[in-house]
Order: structure tokens, then C-alpha cells, then sequence
């Protein structure tokens, strides 16, 4: 057990577990790091956890009514097999939390035993950006009547906040129960996608401006990034709702009343996300439409400056090229109007041209 | 409290808001307005609250069936802070209101304590255009028996009919209870909305000669827009039908029959504007193919100019080339006949190129 | 009362109303024509109310078993305030049939006293073409145990055949009950849309064969006029089958077993009237396809014209050019086969291009 | 009563009705056909009733334990008249039946009297290819204990097997009762669509080939003419589902345990069909993709020639005009090198414009 | 009865039925194989049957607690009968699972007499990619008591890697009944779709690059054909869904609940293929788009070019066919300047044109 930070109130903000254990995890990218946290409402306690093993052997301190142990970062089996034994889970859950592609889901595993048999298993999907990227990767929770377990594959900052409020004198957090907690982490899990949104909403404008600007073939394949990406986006908040309905609706005795008012403000997130995603894509598909608009205006424009030069000069060229001819009898060549006149007719046709050109509304 | 307008009967219609208290708000827009209206069937009084504290504190006049309370911008959360103290509102009510983003819902508090503790929270959205642009923001309703607390983020004038209603003597609104007065403020918000379809079918109209008349680029980009604008209403209309289905459907202390049947009414005007959203988007969806087969069928126009031309002139040319060579056996060209059979040829090869044309309907 | 046709047995048909009062309502359009038909199995009379007021006052006569009034034009408030007066119709319905846009619906107001306060209230939109227009215009029914009062907006002869078939002996419609009656206006409205779809098929047939003979933009704004009726005609339908779903579902004391079985029929009208409106605005999806196809086959062909003429000629141009040249040392000018020559060339190289356009299937 | 084939057991199939009765009818499709079936798991007799009248006044035969009349082409309304006086079929029914473009639909009517009272009146459509072109006809079954009439209003085959099923020895069919036999028609009528599907499938095939081969106006003409009849296809099958799930669902007094075993056979059958009809659909959609990309394709080809050709040939042009004008003072005419330079510059220019076009990847 | 390979216990993997009996049936495909395996969590034993009649006379052993047996391959009927016979299996059934085009689905039959009387039916469709083709057949699953029959059209290895777990010691699917064999059945033909879809991963990947790079018809086919191929594919996966979650949530007395629990995954993997499927279908979509865009981009690119070349050379030929003229009283030829003149002339419109290009943002 490492850099136990037991504090009788949590009234100051606890370190941030990326800062404070950054000593003994220098790869934090690609290992695990465990951390418990022990709260009651006037209680708190923070570790970040070496032996797993060791500390799941030792009782939790009499204090603590929510026993919270979050594992970021899933390639240490040993740590969820620990887990697993101390706490029963179904084998079932272990696959899907080791699944890359699960999606948002919710179990309910009936069960005697250990505090967690009762349980819930929630599977959602943090989300965050890298670069213009979008990546999203399963996090799991279980929550039992006074434990949570939650498992992140890939190890993001998204819980850090819970764990700041956690450590808050007299936050809302502490004085509630165990659901409560979990209501928290979906909580922070779908406030993340709003700053995600909002990259997505500046990209958008300025592919809405480049479009009418200049035409290339890259614009089109980042419009359908963007695409592609909101689809991501909408196939890992959507499941949510569902997830989040059966919370709502489902009793279940881990469950508080209080938790269920907060899922419904939860609930009613998740479908303005949605809803802002739906108008993202269409706004994606406008740009399509707007693009290929582009494209087809400006060939018509290409055509148009084609045409009114070529309709001009063709016949010209032919005019100039008969009196250019060698006929021994040829009339007109030795009059000596004949050489003005041929400027005058050329005059004539060309302004005849743009007369109708302009009145076809060309220029 | 400033400016009481006691009355013992409202027959003369109350003063607007908007005139009555200009003096002392000279940016309506940027400060926030409380007004409390006190009816009964027989008598009505309406006051701008100057100091909402100190308002709160006294009691409110017997004679008072209903009292609602508007808060209009929000910008002074001491204001909100007070009315939630004194009416115990839920901190996720709370929290709604003060989104910007916050979609039409319908939560139900149960609870006991103040009059407004068992009570519905309704959410809103007013409409309204700014020139052509539509805005829309969230417009927060609380309902307890007796009281009426409602939250504007935008002041609008949406409501202004509402106090102009119930300052007239008999009116229907005074007669009824406070979930009336509440449907006639949701009555009030989906009315706004036929003025702005209104709007919407002119320029569509607009949209639709314009694109036979001229194609430019701008025109696609105001399709758009107008698209845009489209759902941009419609998400903020369609909620309202869950709402107002809720509202009629699920049995709350504070709803009264008659209340139902009247939003039974509002819940068809609600599909109506939808129906008519729908046929707009669909009108909208339209101009965008038009546009597109307007320039389709201007570069087809543009091209048969240049084949007309080009087919007729460019043999000529060759022709002329031809007898513009420098060979000196040319049989051809010391014919008397031959300078007239070249205009000949030349005239028959446009006759039969033009009757060709013709026959395929190029003009 | 004018024009009281009162008679035994109706074993005649009855005049047209249209006809009959021709002489006193010389403007119909904008004028209201009240009429009341009296009927029993087997009695019937039909009346022109002139003075409704006055008409009211006096008692239905005991033979009659069912009284029909209908009100077709709304321009005279006073007539409707007659009605809603002495049958205490509903504030709310009041409002709703004078509404434009109202669309279909049916709402059931419970209550006691006169006849028609246990009614069902059901709104309905009547269908005619004026030249290829489609109008929709509401018309509303109140029905009551004994009582049906209609009101359209815009007078058609949609309910005349009704009154003829009363006025028939032994007719089905006499023999029953107000409900019937009912199902019998509602079924004509539906009915009065089979010959409506009849001239949309014809209009599409001439737009199908339209659309491959000439391409013209006027075509494109025919098909989506087609379009957009299309979807008024849905409109105005669609919502029917949700008032007949309502009307066979929900027990009603007015409404009768024997019509409930006859409103399963006018279900499958309805669903089936619907499904054709959708084939129909398929064809009409169809036809702007063949219409963008056949704007992008056109160009096509114009350029194919342009690209087979212009690749044949500008090179032999070229080579006409070439000895159209002044150089003073130009070795093949003075070579007697020298003229043979260039022609064998030109021959040469047009019919390589044209074998060429032939192999891939330009002409 | 013509041709009685009464057999004690018919283990010899039955003859065909259409070669039987041959000599009778000699215009089949015109005129219509009685037939009379009477069977119990041990006998079976086949009829074709000439006088329909006086054969209904006859009972049925003890043994026979169900009685099928099949009554194909409808233009005698005496046979349906006397029918529906026999077994007091509801007026609304025979109005259906008598509609050609009634949609499949389930009728329960209820009532007391002769057998057919509580019965179940179905509609279906049969479909056959005419040409290339599908046929669909509305053909009604009647079902009461141990009757069932059939109504065709185009005389098809469809049945024609059950016949023949019927007279086999030890057939499903006869052990089984009347509801059976409708579950026997209903699933003929579904098979029918199999090798109509087959006939579609191979068009598209067809039309997949010609899309890349060739390009005509005429490919999207049938392209559209395909999916027009996928939609009637779609139409006539896909309301069966729902009758086949009403009749599995719904108790009736007709309808055997044994037969809705079967029904839910069916019902995957209906299902199956529906399916590839859909997906048919979507591969005519994905061919007018096809034609217009391939319009679009061409259109690029044909310009790509015009520009290879005119943009090598157009300088040259120029320069070989320039060579041939008269100015007096030309400098480079009179070198000997000037001619061969000529050559070498255009075979510079055209080299260079084909090295460009090359590295563009136009051929 | 050859090649039995009863174990006392089943610690060793048992030997790959495929080759097992590889010198017995050397045309697999072609032939039929018949294994059967009986287990209990001590004892397993597995066979392949050579004379189905003959071994289906001997009782199973007592200790085995669930007999599989696996048709693959469905060419030899008797086999099938002889099944059919001892099991009692219901004609329907045996119809449908040799039906080619069998959808997947669910038919609960009950019954008495043998053990599979009391039965489940499911039919599901195998996957497999034969090149780059998908293949999807019929496999059909039998559920008693304590017997599991399946047979599959098309002999695959999909139920292979069951055989070999069926030989490992303490596996978990020897510790449970019969239903948890047709779970771990089904779960394999799911699993089997993951690879599959990988593949389409990697074949859209490749045509997104194609589509950027070069653009020949060919790409469009072969979008097309994956979009068709997506298509068969959602086709045998979606109503898998219909099937497990009707396998859930009816009580069937040989469904057990440890099985129901295992099925709840089984659906969840079933959801998350049918979506990664609908977003390749979009990704096909949006591959038809960038192709069409890609087209209609170097149609502009094209003309683009041949407008350059054309606009700048077509007036300059004309100015050299001006001075090409033969007119006698020519004044600018005899000027020593007009050489030099006409050139400037000639540089000036090009830079001029190509400024203006430029200005257009075209090269």
C-alpha cells in the first residue's frame, strides 16, 4: 500500500493521483494504477494501491461507508483476477471490461455472498480527443450496496474530478451513498463529450467556410471525418440512454431514490447530446451536398468562360481564314473597303455575342 | 418593492411591463426584471420587484388565489438564490434553468414543507427572430398549488399577453387555478412560434423563384440557413409535445382538470407546428435539389452554345485552311467557280449541321 | 325557416340544396348556408335555415329521430354562437373549427344537460381540386346522442350525396343511429380523395413520359408542385386514421356497435388511400431522379457532338495550317503528289478517330 | 349441377378444374367459375356448379366434413348475390371483395344463424407475371366452421395444387378441418411470390450488366419500371403479415391449434419475402447510383478526349497561323532551319502536353 | 458406428473432427458427416457415425448427461428421416431446415413421448468468406431436455472449436446442461461473424485510398459489391437478435437460468455486430459519394485544362489568321514594327488570361 493519505476531513482538495504518484509510475500510459478511495460523510481517504493482493486481505476501516477502488489501465491480470476472487464477479463481466469494443451496457447480477454479489455491472465509454482524432475506450463499473469497483483500459483523467470533490468538506458526493457515486462517474463520463462537441461544432464552421471558398479533394475527405467521427461519437453516447433509462426505471437495492432524481437530469443530458450530435451530422451532410454544389458551380463557371471566348473567336478565326485563302478570283481582296469591313463585321459578331451573353445572365 | 398596482378589480387592462418600468431599467436586456403578479377571479395587482429579498419576506394578500412571480434574464443569481431559499426548489431545477442549452422537459418533486415543494418543473424554450436569424433560449416554469415561479434567460415579450389578459376583468385565465395560468403560458410560447413559420414560408416562397430566376452561390448558403434554422425550431418544439402529453397524462396534485382539457388543445396546436416544420424542411429539401438541377441544367445550356458554334465553325475553318495552302499544283484554285462552291459548301455544312441540331431539340 | 320540405315518406330523392336555395344565396361562396334534415326511418325532412335564431326556439318534431344541422361557409359569427349557445358546445371547439389549419382530430367532451354535451367533437379536412390546385379545407362534426352539427369552412358539395341518400326510402343511413350518420359524412370525405389520386395518377403518367421526351426547367417545378400536393393531401389525411382508430377503440355512449363495425371499413379506406399517396410521392421521387439523369444524359450528348467534330477537325486544321505556312524553303510544297497527299492524310486521320469513337460507343 | 366427380377415395388426383371443365368455359378469363369441393379424410368429390342457385339448395353431403366453393372471375353478381343470401355474408365484405385494389386485411364478424356467421373474412392479393409485367388481383376467403368460400377476381392458378392436393389419398390437407385449408391458400398465395422473385432477381442481374456496358436513356426507364413493381409487390405482400399475425394472435372459434402451428410457418415465409423484396430494392436504388455514375463517367471520358486533342493541336494551330501570316519583314521565313525548327517545337509542345496528361493519369 | 473415442475423462483435446475422418470422407464437401458427442462434466465421448440407423437403436450410455449430435451437410435424407422418426421432429421443422434461404428464427413446439418432444427449434445462419465472397448457409439447432441435433447445410469448421472445449477437462460447458451447449452454439456463429467483419474493415480502408488515387468503374462495382455483401450479412445477423432475445425472455422448461444469463452477453455481441455493420453500410455510403465527387472533381480538372489552353490560344489564332489575310491594301503588314507588335500583343492576352486565371484560384 502506497502514499496512504488518510485525513480525517477532506476539507482541503486531495493531489491529483496523476501528480501525486508520478514518482513510482513513469510509463503511466501503459501500466496500471490502482487507487482506493474510502469516504463518509465526514471522512476521507486516498491510496494509491502497489499490492493489490496485500490490501484487498485487510478490512476497510470501520469509518468508511463507500469503498471506491478505481484500476486505470487493464494489463496487469493479476490485479483483476485479485479483484475478481475478493469481490465474485461473474466471468461474464470480466470479458466484456478486457473487450475493446464493448459498448455501454448494464447487468444485473443477482447473487448471496460477498457485499458486491448484489450488484450492477455498467459498462460506458470515456471519450476524449487526440488531436482532431476522436478516442474512445471502455470503462467499466460494478457497484454494490457500499463498494464501487470501476476499470478504465485506457487511462484518462475523466474520474479525476470525482476524486477532487471527493475530497471537498461537506461535498454532495460524500453525504450520499454508493449509486450515488456511480451517477458521478456517468456524470463526468458524458460532460466530457461537451468540449468534444464544441471542436466539432468550430470545425464544422470552418469547413462550412471552406467550402464556399476553394474546392479541393481534401475538404471532402475531412468532411467525412468528421463524419465518421460524430458516428463514433453517437455509437458511444447512445447506448447510454439506455443504460442509463434501465438505471431509472430497474429497482434494484444498491439504488438509492435520491440517485434516481439525479439519473433523470443525467438522462436528459445524454439526450441533448444525442441531439446535438444529430444536428452535427446533418450539418456534415449539408457540407457534402455544399461540396459537391461547389464543385458543380465551378465547373459550370469553367464552362461559361470557355464558351463565351470560343462562341467569339471560332467564327472569327473562320472569317479570318477565308480571305487568308488563295483563290486567283476572289473579289473582295482588292477592294479597298474590303479590309475595314472585315474588322467592322468582326465588331459585329463579337458584340452581338456578349449582347446574348449577357442577357442569358453569363456575366 | 417598487411600483405596487393595486387594483381592486384589473377591468382596465394593466400597463405593459416593458413602458411601466423603463425608467428604472434602462438595459432590459443586459439586467433582470422580476415581476409578481397576485389574481384572483376578482381581483388582480401587479408589481416590479425591486428588492426580491425583502418582498419575499412579507406575506402575500389574502384575497391572492394565485401568485406568479417572473424572472426575466438571469444574470443576478442573488435573485434566484432567494426564490429557491424561500420556495425550496431542487438544486438540479436549479442547474437546469440557469443551461443555455437546457432542451423542453418535465421533472415532478414530490416533497413536503412550502406550497411549492410538491410541484412540477417545466422547461421551455422562447422563440424569437432576430432579424432573419431565429433565437431560442430556455424559459424555466415552476408550479405548486398556489404559485407560479417563472425564469427567462432571454427577456422576451412572450408573456407580455399573459399580464395584459389577466388584468382584464372576467377573463378566463383569472377564474382558474394556477396549472391554467401555467397552460397559458405554454399556450403563449407555441403561439409565438406560427409568426415565425409565417416568416419562414416567405422567404422559402423567395427561396423557390430565385432559383429558377438566377443561380448563384449565395443561394445554396440561404437554403442552408433556412434549413438550419428549420431544426433548430423544430428541436425546440418537438420536446414541448412530450411535455404537454406528460402534463395531461400523469395525475399531479397541482393540475386541474379543466387544465387538462385545455392542453389537450395545446398538444394538437404543438403537432400542427411540427407537421408544418416538417413540410417546410421538406420544401427546403427541395430548393436544394433544384439549385442543383438549375446548374445542371445551365451547364448543359452553356455547352450547347459552344457545340453549336464550335461544330458549325470548325470544319469551316479547316475548309478555309485548306484553300489557304501553299501547294503549288492546286487544282482547285484557278477555277472561276471555286471561290462561289466554297461559300456553298460552307453554307451547307451549317444548313445541315443546324437542321441536325434542331432535330434533337438543342433549340 | 325557409323552405321547409317536409314530407311523409322520402321516397323521391330529395333536391340538391345547392340548387334549391339557389334563388336566395347568390353569392354561396361567401355566404353560409345553414340546412337541418330531420329523419327517422321512416320520415324526412329536409330545411334551408334562414333565421337560426328563431329556428332553435322551437322543438325537433317527436317523429324525428336523428337532426342534422349543417353550416357550410363560417362568415356569420352569430349562427355559430346560436349553436354553441343553445347546445353548449365547448369554448375550445369553437375555436378549433374556425381555425384554417386545424387538422383531423377528435376530442370527447364529457358533461351534462343538453343532448349534445355528452359529444365527441371530431374535426376532418374536405378535399377538392380547383383546376390543378388542391384545396383542404376543415370541416367539423358534433356528435351527440340524437344531434349531429357539421360546420365547413369552405362549402362543397362533399355531404350532398348524404342528404340525397336520406332522402332515399329505405336507405341504410335512416335506419340507424346520429353515429351512423357520422361514419357516412366521414366516409364521403375519405371517398371524395379517390378521384383526386386518379388525376394525380394521370398527372404523373404525362410527367413520366414528359421527362424522357424534352428536358425543360418548367418540368422540375411541375414535379415537385406534384410533390408538395402530395404531401397536403397526406397531411390531410394521415391524421384521419389515427380520429377513425380512436372512434372503433374508445367505448363512446354516442357512438353504436353496427357503425363501429362500418368505421373497420372506412379504416382500410383510409390506411389505403395513404399507402397510394405514398406510392405516388415515390414516382414523384422517381421523376426528379429521371429528371437529373436526363439533364446529365443531354450534356452528354452535346458533348459528345462537340468532342467528335472538334477531334476530327482541329488537327487536320493543324495540318491545313502547316502549309498555309510562308516558310521560302518548304520542301514538300512544290512535290506534284504533294496535294493528293495532305487529303490522304486528312482522310487518314478522320476515319481512325471515328473508328475509334464507333469501338467505344459514342455513335 | 355440372360434373359431379364424386369418388369414394380419391387417391387418384383430381383433374385440373381449367382442363375439366374446358369444354364449358371457353373464354376462362371472362367468364366465371364455380367449383365446389367437398372432402373428410376419407372422400373427397370435386364440382363444377353451372346453376349456382339451385345447387345451394341441396345440403351437403353427410360425409363431407368441409365444403370449399371457389367462385373465379367475378363479373356474375348473381353467384355472389346467392352466396351471400346463403351464408349471410355482411354487406361490407361483398363490397370488398367486389374492390380491385382492396388491400390484404382480417374482418371478424361475429353472429349467430347459419355456419358462416361466426366467420372470418380475409382478403388476399394474388400475383402473377404478365410479360414483364406483375398482375395483382384481390382474392377474398370466407371462413366459417366447416365452410370456406374463396372469391378470385382475376382467375389465376394459384390454387389450381390445392385441388390437386385435396384428391390425393392421405393428403395433410383432408385430415385436417376448414381453417387448414385457408392456412393451404394463404400459403400458395406466398409461394407464388417465390418464382416471381426469381424473375426479378435475374432482371437485375441483367441490369447490373447493361449499366456498365452501355449507357441508354432507356436502362433507367427500366431501372424505374423494376422498382415501380417492387413497390406493388411490397404492397400486396407486406400487409399479409399482419393478417397471418392477427390470425395466429386473435382466438376464434374457427380456428384450429393445429393450423396455427402452421401459420407461424407462414408468417416466416411472408417475413422471408418481404426481406428480399427489400433488398431487391436497394439493389434497384444502387443501379440508378450505377447509371447516373456511369453517365457522369462518360461525360468525363468524351471531355478528356476533346481536351487532349484540343489542347495539343490548338497551340499548334496558332503557331502554324503565325508562320502563315504576310507580314513583309518577318525575320525567321527565309532560314533554312526555320521549317524542321517548326517541326521540332511542335513535336516539343505535344510531347510535353502528353507527358503532362500522362502524369495526371488521363490514359 | 466408426472411430469411437470414449475417454474416461476428457483432459486431452480431442482430435479435430475434420481430420479426424479425413481417410473416410474424402470429399467433404460433397458428403455428409454425422458426429455425435455425449458428455457429462466427467466423461466425454465422440463419434462418427457411419450407420446413423444402426446407432440409433443402442440406448445412449447412462453416464452421459447431454448427447449432441451434429449433421453437416444435407444430401443424404435417410439420415435425416431416421432423426426425424426418433426424435419426433415436426414436419414443419424438417421443411425448414432444408430450406437454403432460411431466415434465422425461433419455434417453440411442445409435445410428449421422446425428449425432444418438449423442444426448441432455432435456425441460424453460418458464416464463412470464401476469396473475397460471403457465404452464408442455413444451420438448424434441435433443443431437448438432454439432446442437442443440429445440422448445417454447408459443412463449416464454426462448431469445431465447441468439439474441442466439449474435450477439455473442467470446462465449463461439460459442467452444464443441454441449453448451455446451444448458447455456446450460437455464441460460435456469432463470434464467427468478428473476422468476417474485419475483413470488410480492411477492404474499405483500401477503396477509400483507391477512391482518393485513381477512379475507374471498376471501384464503384466493387463498392457496391461490399455494400451487398453488408447487406446478406445484417441480413443473417439482425434477426439472430429476434431469436436470443426471444430465447431470454420466454420460459422454456429446457432453457436453464445459468444459460439465460450467458444469452444476455450473447445479445449484447449480436447488437454490437449489427451496428459495426451499419457503420460499414455507412461507410459504403459514403465511398459512393467521395467516388461520385471524385468523378464530377476531374470532370472540373479536365475542363479546367482544355478552358487554359483554349482561352489563351483561340484568340491568338485568330490575330495570326488576321495577318494570314491576302486583302491588297493591307496597312499594318509593310510596317517594320508590326512583327515585333504582333507578339507583344500575343504575350500580353496570355498574361493577361493567365492573371485572370490565377485571380480564380484555378491552377
Amino acid at each position: 500500500m502506497s502514499a496512504p493519505a488518510a485525513r480525517d476531513d477532506g476539507a482541503m482538495p486531495l493531489p491529483a493521483v496523476a501528480h501525486e504518484g508520478a514518482g513510482e509510475r513513469p510509463h503511466r500510459a501503459s501500466s496500471q494504477v490502482v487507487t482506493c478511495v474510502d469516504y463518509s460523510p465526514g471522512q476521507v481517504r486516498l491510496q494509491v494501491v502497489a499490492d493489490l493482493a496485500d490490501f484487498l486481505e485487510h478490512h476497510r476501516p470501520e469509518w468508511a461507508a463507500v469503498r471506491w477502488i478505481d484500476v486505470a489501465g487493464l494489463n496487469d491480470m493479476s490485479v483483476i483476477d485479485a479483484l475478481a476472487r475478493k469481490y465474485e464477479l461473474h466471468p461474464l463481466a470480466i470479458e466484456d471490461l478486457l473487450s475493446r469494443s464493448q459498448r455501454p451496457k448494464i447487468d444485473a447480477y443477482g447473487g448471496e455472498g460477498s457485499d458486491l454479489n448484489a450488484r450492477l455491472f455498467i459498462t460506458t465509454r470515456t471519450l476524449h480527443l487526440e488531436g482532431s482524432d476522436l478516442r474512445s475506450g471502455p470503462a467499466s463499473i460494478f457497484l454494490g450496496h457500499t463498494t464501487v469497483l470501476t476499470f478504465q483500459q485506457e487511462p484518462s483523467d475523466v474520474w479525476e474530478p470525482i476524486r477532487q470533490r471527493l475530497g471537498a468538506r461537506g461535498s454532495r458526493l460524500r453525504a450520499n451513498d454508493a449509486s450515488f457515486l456511480v451517477y458521478a462517474l456517468l456524470d463526468a463520463v458524458v460532460d466530457a463529450g461537451f468540449p468534444i462537441l464544441d471542436r466539432f461544432d468550430a470545425r464544422l464552421d470552418e469547413l462550412e467556410a471552406e467550402v464556399v471558398d476553394s474546392v479541393d479533394r481534401e475538404t471532402l475527405n475531412e468532411i467525412q471525418h468528421v463524419k465518421r467521427q460524430l458516428a463514433v461519437l453517437r455509437s458511444s453516447v447512445w447506448p447510454m440512454r439506455e443504460v442509463v433509462a434501465a438505471l431509472r426505471r430497474d429497482p434494484h437495492e444498491c439504488m438509492s431514490e435520491t440517485t434516481k432524481v439525479y439519473l433523470m437530469d443525467l438522462y436528459d443530458h445524454i439526450v441533448q447530446v444525442v441531439e446535438i450530435i444529430e444536428t452535427y451530422r446533418e450539418r456534415a451532410s449539408d457540407l457534402t451536398e455544399s461540396y459537391r454544389s461547389s464543385v458543380s458551380f465551378r465547373t459550370n463557371e469553367v464552362m461559361k468562360v470557355l464558351t463565351v471566348i470560343g462562341t467569339i473567336f471560332i467564327p472569327l478565326t473562320f472569317l479570318a481564314g477565308v480571305y487568308g485563302m488563295n483563290f486567283h478570283t476572289f473579289p473582295e481582296l482588292n477592294q479597298p473597303w474590303a479590309y475595314p469591313a472585315f474588322w467592322a463585321v468582326c465588331g459585329l459578331v463579337a458584340f452581338a455575342m456578349i449582347a446574348m451573353f449577357r442577357r442569358r445572365g453569363w456575366f
